[in-house]
């Protein structure tokens, strides 16, 4: 075991301090530098100026192994993430003759013309550096030393900065050792899931520690080796934590993903009915990839007249109760689930698959609710959700009033959704 | 016309650093504070070590007239903000008996006992501070000034956060400038909007500068005033940009809300039919306030015995072309249009409301497509998508190839397909 190397990360771009984007690279940054030894201690944004970022630079350098930079490294003239980097080594900026055939060709290739002088900007950099190759997009990466910390610029779109870690992982990383394991957890707080492991007895690994890590999807479980440790080592403490967590430790990294493995483990199929949360609960199946062996699809069903036409669920009901109710949420689920059933009907290839012929073993889900920020009554205000369910032995609806702003209505109504369904598919075992 | 007030925001999580989840406070604070004057020019993260907290506000509050800190209020021992606060300015945390009631009432209501010793930690704060009220979650926040600078500490959770950031900006405010517009482009790029802007002679007015801020669902222009300038002179700045864009500049602040507003315009109905973005289309068109009155709702059809047995496509079709085909794509958006528009039917509220009868005038429009990892082949490799479209003008389908991971393809799609809708809809005044 050894220490843990120091890794910093610099976001680079006036989009990010201005309100116009989120960041989405610290998240996939970290989790690939932790697989690979490193950990991240610090994280600072940084406008698009160059001597701002200059001495960024030289404040995160200053005691850390390795420093990634995102951004500023496209074709516009208030990308000078380049610039700040050779200020800061004292270098010129130098053209690559190699990299600028590339763009030219990539140009071309895409019916641009050829590459304007902005544009060839993207072919120079500070003298000394090492390209670094940008499998999906036209600004290329480098490498070099600053100060002994090893600096990686990488281009801020998400989807390039992603195609680019693995060779900063590879090239940093350690292949001898583990660093962490990750247990997500559902229908649990902070605090039990603590108490539950200290009054269990549980103590982290000698070089480990562990962490709570609340979020949206449930708390998270985290033990955390900084030096790395054997992998026996990690696993042993992952099954401890389990045991003492029982069934609120989730067996995937995500609700979704054990909605998924609960569903396949049991020949299940799944089918959704949402009305306030608009194909999130779909959309979020569908991002676990395999998901397309449990998932048949769903019915957004946002006006009550599709959920009357699309799912079977009786108007004078909607009418009488309201679409936001026991009876039409149960209805929904119901619906869904006798429909999409007979997707096995004749001549299917999913009924050839599948365990019991022509109707297919379905998990029907469904929402209804008030998301806000209009709708609420005093009987149903803003944040009342119906959550129903139909399978093979029953149906049924449940209410929740989850407080905050639209947005968070519907993630939250998502996730309970999702917990509802995972903890029907475990308890159909019983 | 002043100098903008200079703010800065600090992070406290393990879990933004250990790669659990991803920031998404910065975002909603810098826009709510650049409507009161703020700019925010510097961003840190910090790990829950009131050490490391300490420092890190030492060093951003030099120079800075507002620093928020977001995380690190919870009821856990590793929630230490409130610890490293009262560090950096030499005082001890003292117990707030109004707080204290309240967070004993509220765990009484929430049917969580009395609270333990780690849950009143809640509420101490540190000596002089002002203790800042959180309408829907039991950690107050506070605040206190820190060498001349106003410092705010807020909840990590971003439906908390979000809920207290409005007091923040009330507190710190202008109420007679404005600071910025933003406008929303689709399907051109950065490099086009520059050379349209420039080319066409646009200049910021004075003490405002030009941005383009490029972002997943499109590139956005922003005029911003550091220092605050009249409401006519930037709504000017905006008529300008709009002018010189056309086409490209959108009415609403994201393509979602720009399909929305053309749709309600035209007094057009939407309906959604996806594969492989599992109900993305969906969820995005819902995200927007007030959806509900064009968007009907749609079909996720993942398994193909969905495409055929909800949306009518021909079984045969699906086996010979395969189900990411032109053919299936526009068989997706016929069916949907057909079977949803059939909801104006009789009795109907929305047929009585709509201006054609029985069958209403609905924009159909479908998705098909290989998101990744698995599925993909030399002919139709991961990323080849298919987006149809149906109206009372006629039918058809467009192709495209995504680069990239199962997300960004599943994204790129969502994007392309509202912004096809889009045009659809502004084209058919024409």
């Amino acid at each position: 075991m050894s220490e843990a190397r120091v890794g910093r990360i610099l976001l680079v771009g006036d989009e990010l301090l201005g309100g116009t984007i989120s960041d989405r690279n610290v998240r996939m940054i970290t989790t690939a530098l932790a697989n690979a030894g490193v950990e991240i201690d610090r994280v600072e944004f940084a406008r698009d100026d160059r001597a701002v970022i200059a001495q960024a630079i030289r404040r995160l350098a200053e005691g850390a192994d390795v420093l990634v930079l995102t951004g500023g490294l496209g074709p516009t003239s208030d990308d000078v993430t380049r610039d700040g980097v050779a200020d800061c080594l004292g270098v010129p900026l130098v053209e690559d003759a190699g990299a600028l055939e590339r763009l030219t060709a990539l140009m071309a290739e895409r019916g641009l013309g050829a590459p304007s002088e902005n544009v060839k900007r993207q072919a120079r950099f500070p003298r000394g550096a090492t390209i670094v190759a940008n499998p999906v997009g036209s600004a290329a990466g480098f490498r070099v030393r600053v100060q002994g910390c090893d600096l990686w610029s990488l281009p801020g779109v998400p989807m390039e900065a992603s195609a680019m870690i693995d060779a900063v992982a590879r090239a940093v990383g350690r292949p001898d050792v583990s660093w962490e394991r990750t247990i997500a957890t559902a229908g649990i707080g902070e605090v039990r899931v603590a108490e539950r492991l200290e009054g269990g007895g549980f103590h982290a690994p000698p070089g480990a520690r562990l962490a709570f890590l609340p979020g949206p999807g449930g708390v998270r479980v985290r033990v955390f080796a900084p030096g790395g440790l054997d992998a026996d080592v990690l696993d042993a403490a992952e099954a401890e934590v389990r045991a003492l967590l029982g069934d609120w430790a989730l067996p995937g990294r995500s609700i979704e993903e054990s909605v998924v493995a609960a569903a396949r483990a049991r020949n299940r199929w799944l089918a959704t009915a949402e009305s306030c949360t608009g194909g999130l609960i779909g959309a979020r199946i569908t991002d676990v990839p395999g998901s397309s062996s449990v998932y048949l699809g769903g019915v957004v069903a946002y006006a009550n007249e599709i959920k009357a036409g699309q799912l079977g669920v009786d108007p004078a009901r909607i009418e009488s109760e309201g679409a936001v109710s026991e009876v039409v949420a149960t209805a929904m689920a119901v619906g869904v689930r006798e429909r999409f059933a007979a997707a096995g009907g004749a001549g299917s290839a999913i009924a050839a698959a599948g365990p019991s012929g022509a109707v297919l073993p379905v998990l029907g889900l469904s929402v209804t609710g008030v998301a806000g920020p209009g709708g609420g009554t005093p009987e149903k205000p803003v944040g009342t959700v119906w959550i129903g369910w139909a399978d093979d032995r029953g149906a049924g609806a449940s209410s929740f009033r989850f407080p905050g702003p639209r947005e968070m209505v519907r993630e939250r109504t998502v996730n309970k959704a999702l917990e509802i369904a995972y903890r029907r598919l475990v308890e159909s075992d019983g």
